[in-house]
């Protein structure tokens, strides 16, 4: 994997957790133009963090999520991880670093973006649902359920779509991940993503946020494990539907 | 049909089940992140699951609905029901099986993600309204008018739409799906689908659903001749319209 | 102008009403399960409804409107009406009879798929919204110009969009629409099409509608010139910005 | 720079601002349809007044913003401005001057459409909203940083999308702010653009606008400046993650 395969793959989860950190923030923190603007206003925000940030990582093939370089690396039908970055391990720990230094680097901006709402927040658990996922009635099983689900149908409509001549590639990732967190995202949060959860988990443990609270490290586990079972399972099946004009 | 597509078929219609209830139960159950999110991320929610279920059905032509099978059949311009399956009763038959099976499928995958709320949900009338529609004011025969006209108005623009050179693909379709809901959605839910609807009502008599009540089977059937009938509409009339340099 | 092409515009301009007509009866009348959706709900019925009109008109060229008919008459650089349909009085008094033949077929089967919400619903000017438009504040010269400023939106980028090689064809015009409806939409209700306004609003006169009330004739002329002087102006300016590469 | 060009990008950045601060002013002006719409809906507006104005603004490469004019002078690897408009200072205070009087043109035909809900409207504070934006906490200083990093990333991603093969175009950059607005609108409500916040600005102190306020000229500085430094650093930072098949 190249530098700048590296940096794109960083500056692309940077822009995710960006503009997904900031809508919740948005919908969330006390004194915003956005407050109470709906959970669909939530879907479209990180739906369109993605959109942005698959732009900026064509150099890396834009995963900005460990869970799809699983399902990439068990999907014996793609030929490589990224344009021209061959399936190695070395390759796989390059993409997971990438992609968590951009989720902490995000992470930040948002903290910075919003700063003085971050400030005028009462409530701890609030800012940190800016940072990470929670759920809604915890149960580490059932949550870790809800997790790989909605990491398999991801990873596997992403890594499906793929194959079809259908040519809106960013576009269809962006309107998956606004269904995913419309559909799934109930229980959860809809992490999905190892990468977009653990990073600002990090961050919000390590900056001097005022008021904070806990980072909620008993549930981290949740987050980073059900998404890369799920992408596992999306990768594999994903075999099972590919068209066979491309594949 | 070969087992690849039914397959296909059985995936996609999973998916459209999965996401389409999905969103149900994250606006409809108690204590869901989505409670309340409006009809319109209802609709959304729907159309991205057909979105999903598109992209992985690519290998059967994604019908996901035995109402847009009926709609190809009784086309005589459409020469195929999918990729090289020719028009039959056994495939037809095929289709149908695969998705009811993967609405049923679909059902019970939702009802994992969302089985904490499932249980905290005290309205039994909710809860089956995850898996199956319902009217808003009961009369089988308007009911049925309804479910005919919102069907007609999917498969005659989806057949249609097939002849133009838009190259939208699944796009139009999933717009297609939210337009449908936000718009004629209002009286009957919009099944406009008999799997959809069967499917799911069959998954709920099934299932050990904590306080569940019943599966309403004396509305079933406005559900499922309703969208055959709509379809088999859309089919013909989809021929009045067909651009004369594709079709 | 082919009968073939006089009914795919009448079919178009059906399902624009069917669809538009559709949301205000699901955001409005009693006991729908879309009820309070929304405008944004309201603006994406709209726009998706004239999304599936475009795909079925394709061999009328789908204008759906009189105001874009008058603008692509009086835009010198656009060469036809619609695919080998030239510029004639009769063609364009065919459009216009098809485009209100449409609505007004669309207006009657919204109303049944809706008949029983019409029934049960006290107000009558809420049962007159479904039909037509009407000013929030009643004002013929200010309605006028808010009429005149939105139609012009519409046909000035639909005519310059078609010279541009964007190839997004039918969803460019339903997300204008979209845009149109939020952003110009609150004085009144945007018309911006005369026989979307004018056809539904002889329906209301015309059914035997449980308790409506008057059809508001004193207004019905406003939502008529309006949009033609708007799709006049829209049509004369796209000439100054045309893509030269096509144009 | 022709004049061709520079009535494109007048119409163009005319367009953004007629259907932005349209939406602004259907959701917060006294008895509009779309009252209280929501925060989604005026993101959706912002958006696809891009979208409208992309396409009318061909010409001139649709810049209709000062800051993505500056983003392209300063990268390298872009050779023009627009379609053979070279870089130059001339060409540059040339799409200022049509940018700041498009929108000023805007803004007056958004007044006129919706001047009797401005004359119905007791606030004069949600009057200026219509116009210019204004911070939901008053700090020059994170007011400056929000602005900054939001306009950092619409032109990042703008520049960036560019250099890939996606050929989403209008729909790409309208998208793009739709997303920027939800997740980074909160603070300071997204001038992202000195042309959208300025001109506007102006408008208001010149109309006689009935019952309006000041127009809060201390804080009409930051939409501009931080946008100009935003703006830059987008250019040069698209120049390190830029596809290399066509940069």
């Amino acid at each position: 994997m190249s530098l700048e395969a590296f940096v794109a793959e960083t500056f692309g989860t940077m822009l995710l957790l960006l503009l997904g950190g900031g809508v919740v923030a948005n919908v969330a923190l006390r004194g915003t133009k956005g407050n109470n603007g709906g959970f669909l206003m939530v879907n479209f925000g990180w739906g369109l963090g993605v959109f942005a940030g698959v732009y900026v990582a064509a150099l890396s093939g834009a995963h900005l999520n460990p869970a799809v370089t699983i399902g990439l690396l068990v999907n014996s039908e793609t030929a490589t991880l990224g344009p021209d970055i061959e399936k190695s391990l070395l390759n796989v720990l390059l993409y997971f670093a990438a992609q968590m230094l951009g989720a902490m680097i995000g992470a930040v901006l948002c903290y910075l973006a919003y700063k003085q709402h971050f400030d005028a927040e009462p409530d701890a658990a609030t800012k940190l649902g800016v940072f990470s996922t929670g759920p809604s009635i915890r149960s580490n099983g059932w949550n870790l359920v809800t997790e790989i689900v909605g990491t398999f149908v991801l990873v596997f409509v992403i890594i499906a779509q793929g194959s079809t001549p259908s040519g809106l590639g960013p576009l269809a990732v962006a309107l998956l991940v606004v269904g995913i967190g419309a559909s799934l995202g109930g229980p959860t949060g809809y992490a999905i993503n190892p990468a977009r959860d653990l990073g600002p988990r990090l961050v919000h443990a390590l900056l001097p946020i005022k008021g904070k609270g806990s980072s909620d490290w008993s549930y981290a586990w949740v987050p980073v494990v059900g998404p890369l079972i799920g992408g596992a399972l999306g990768g594999l099946l994903a075999m099972v539907v590919s068209f066979p004009a491309v594949a």
